[in-house]
């Protein structure tokens, strides 16, 4: 028989920009918020009855007025509220996720409230609510990091399509996406990512790699091991941004790894999970 | 105890196009191939070795070679070569994922080796295999759909932050993400393919709408009522992509829905699985 | 000494959906219109005076409320329309530079008022109009094309970094980018769209190609030959899409063209223009 | 008559890593270049005679080739290096053009020999080289900059459709996009680079502004005053990045400038040249 199976909407991609004015002193966050709601949604799908759905234009109204009620401290910390807001406010709703993306700025050292955009990696958070408990997952993502050596690939198998020469000295370039889960519900979020961020710059930096993997492995091995009291999963997404060294003999030219030919497609995509089996696994907070 | 949880690695991107001559007559086919693959590796994540490891260099020339060896039919087909290929051939690698996205050509109509490419949606297929089986999922993405009436939107819940006005004429437009799997490992799938995207464009456009939930669920429902034999499982994502009425009043002019602004963002995300609830569900598959 | 040289300002990508309602009957037209304007603007970057400055916001209401009033024809129409209004409703403003992206939608056909968008190529507009006169240039992006055979590239020179192999039979691919400036300012515009369309696309199929030089200068002729009492002048800008021949021999297998790798960077892009000398150039109107 | 007019054709878009090894210090340059070059090209658009070509791939060869002859140095330098290769080594070739995009990375404080990708801005060189000359234009963009306070919008010109309020504290942001023409052919271009961003930043940063306009007006004559015995012409392109302060009156709350949604579309659009009027405009450079 033709069934509804699991379903969700909410409003995605809400801006948000908010500064906190400490005298001539602006703090900004800078997010991108996205709500996604689930509850009893049978009737608005079969016969488009909406009494049981709350519009996307008021959970992005809901979005701004929090923030004005409450602050907006570290992302996870609005997440919760949000998330706890959603399901406790409308009886139809069960379970909130709020997914939220934040965009870093450093001061330019001529006012107090003057900023450029920081680029690099977005953060993330991701808190998921619902009578069950509440999930709180951290991350980021668009982290592009580079070992000029340090990194090796031989011993692999070889089969009939393998014509890939081994390699004692390469470079090893990755676009990291990790993404963190929390044993609990408070912390200083932003003391927390930044020992976070250390530790996965640090392992890739510190690894002296034969494979990818090893350094994925590496990377979310060192996050538990010096956070391994709040956080007890990491799951990681890295591409092999292969830079591959061009063949100058044609030339009359040597090219001791020094000339590189940073390639866009196809990568290699390497994707990996740590975690401590003594923590009960949660599927449902991803 | 830190372990290592679940993993996979392959290559991803590997752009094909492929031409079949026939006489003056040209076919091509058009991919963006990914696989990803798993089995025994623990021993690369924990200490570097190799051994177990077809490198990804290899995948991406075994797309290439078993394009030649045996032609590219529908990504279906392909996705299926290929998926078996990768379990069989490895002993290490005990199951395979291949995506593949496909974008469509049509014919300029004055040689038989001209194209212009279509635009428009792109295909997609993913194949997954291993001991346990091989699943197919067909799809589409990016197929963009505009309704300049025939949508309302009115009796929703309203909270302390609703301020939207009900509705009873509405532009409702949405791009089209749409995946569905298939009961079996055969078909002719370009036939099946053309179904089922018929099928979501007239339940798009024969819908009158009272909610894009309504609409996304006779999406789904229309694709397993017509073609229920070969298909059991429908997922869909639609973001609503606001296309809001300009208000004029200001300028002394009315605006009988003429004229619209179309929003990037925020916009609404709705998110729907549609299935046959006596046919076994397989997360794995996905 | 410092001072201020060419400067316009104004608003951009201004995302206008205009309906009109035939009865049962829909027709849409779905454009991004971006306004720049230029005149007396020493004050307002000098010290900040505004008064001559009509706000960003201003030029966007009027590009909503003269759509209302005058309807969306043709995308050049409503080009003309906007830019006159720019320079004789604002004394301050001389000159006003209307572009216009237009997205084509194809009719699903079960209502009058259901639409798929269609893809492929991006049609464009860009009016300019001061005091001095109005030029009216169309165009289109994005239309990529493909010759499977008929194109070759040998005898080209060769110094000591040229390692190429000379082909003589290649895939031809490109993304098309072309502009065409009319003599006069009234046309239907659409049915010249068309041709235009057509006479690129037949120019593209039917030269056997030796470089993408040569395809380029045919497309631009072909579009003068066919069209040279409205169209003088024709600016293409061409990358060359490499497709190259995957090397099978490795694994035994032979490739006669049919499997290819579709690169993505670098790509060669060829850039010229075609033009009627006997008319003026006009610089200005670009 | 129907005649070809300017063109210009070369390899684009060529990713260039080069890594200079000094003991266990490693420096990196990460670049996207780009040939163009034009001279004796009648024939190939004509007839398809490619003697005079010297094909894209030998462009792209010798871009790999004199890095490592020459190392890579700033990117004026070697855009300076190609753009004279290309015009010496080919007597069909009279104009080169050569533009550079650089990527800047961090050190990653474990090895000598660990990077991070900054992000933030993208650093930009072009240079044209012809018998004529030769021209050095330096640039940045995609470097967002907003000041939380400090800036003013008022006084500006009412017309039929302005609705707008105005406002004496309002969010400035934009993302800058600027070049710059030296006067000379040689200079520590890294120097170079750090002041003229350093100018820009704390122009923006300390200009309290009235209007979009009067700030860009204030950055490019910061740079000519702080540079102007180097630097002759600043051309910058700046985006107004709206900020709207969310109405919060519905919900019983108060805005005082804490809660924005940042728009993305349509948005603002200032294009101005700030320059010496004594040194001779150079259209060519650009």
């Amino acid at each position: 028989m033709i069934t509804l199976g699991a379903n969700r909407y909410g409003k995605a991609e809400i801006r948000l920009v908010h500064v906190r004015r400490d005298g001539e002193r602006h703090e900004i966050r800078d997010l991108n918020v996205s709500v996604a709601l689930s509850g009893d949604m049978e009737a608005v799908h079969l016969t488009g009855d909406n009494a049981a759905v709350l519009p996307t234009d008021s959970q992005k109204n809901a979005v701004y007025a929090l923030a004005r009620k409450h602050g907006v401290a570290a992302p996870e910390d609005f997440a919760v509220v949000l998330a706890r807001h959603f399901v406790d406010a409308q009886a139809t709703i069960h379970r909130a996720r709020v997914g939220i993306e934040e965009y870093a700025w450093d001061r330019i050292p001529v006012t107090g409230h003057s900023f450029v955009r920081r680029g690099q990696e977005v953060r993330t958070a991701r808190v998921t609510h619902s009578a069950a408990g509440t999930h709180i997952i951290s991350g980021l993502r668009d982290m592009t990091v580079l070992n000029s050596t340090g990194s090796e690939f031989w011993g692999y198998a070889k089969d009939e399509y393998t014509t890939l020469a081994e390699t004692r000295d390469r470079v090893l370039a990755t676009t990291v996406h990790a993404e963190w889960r929390h044993r609990g519900q408070t912390a200083d979020w932003d003391d927390s990512y930044a020992g976070v961020r250390r530790a996965l710059l640090e392992a890739f930096a510190g690894t002296h790699s034969l494979s990818l993997q090893q350094t994925l492995y590496a990377m979310g091995r060192q996050v538990l091991t010096a956070h391994g009291e709040e956080i007890c999963e990491v799951r990681l997404t890295m591409p092999n941004k292969h830079h591959f060294a061009v063949d100058l003999a044609p030339f009359g030219l040597d090219n001791p790894n020094e000339v590189f030919y940073a390639a866009d497609r196809p990568y290699g995509l390497i994707e990996g999970t740590v975690r401590d089996d003594d923590s009960a696994p949660a599927e449902e907070a991803w």
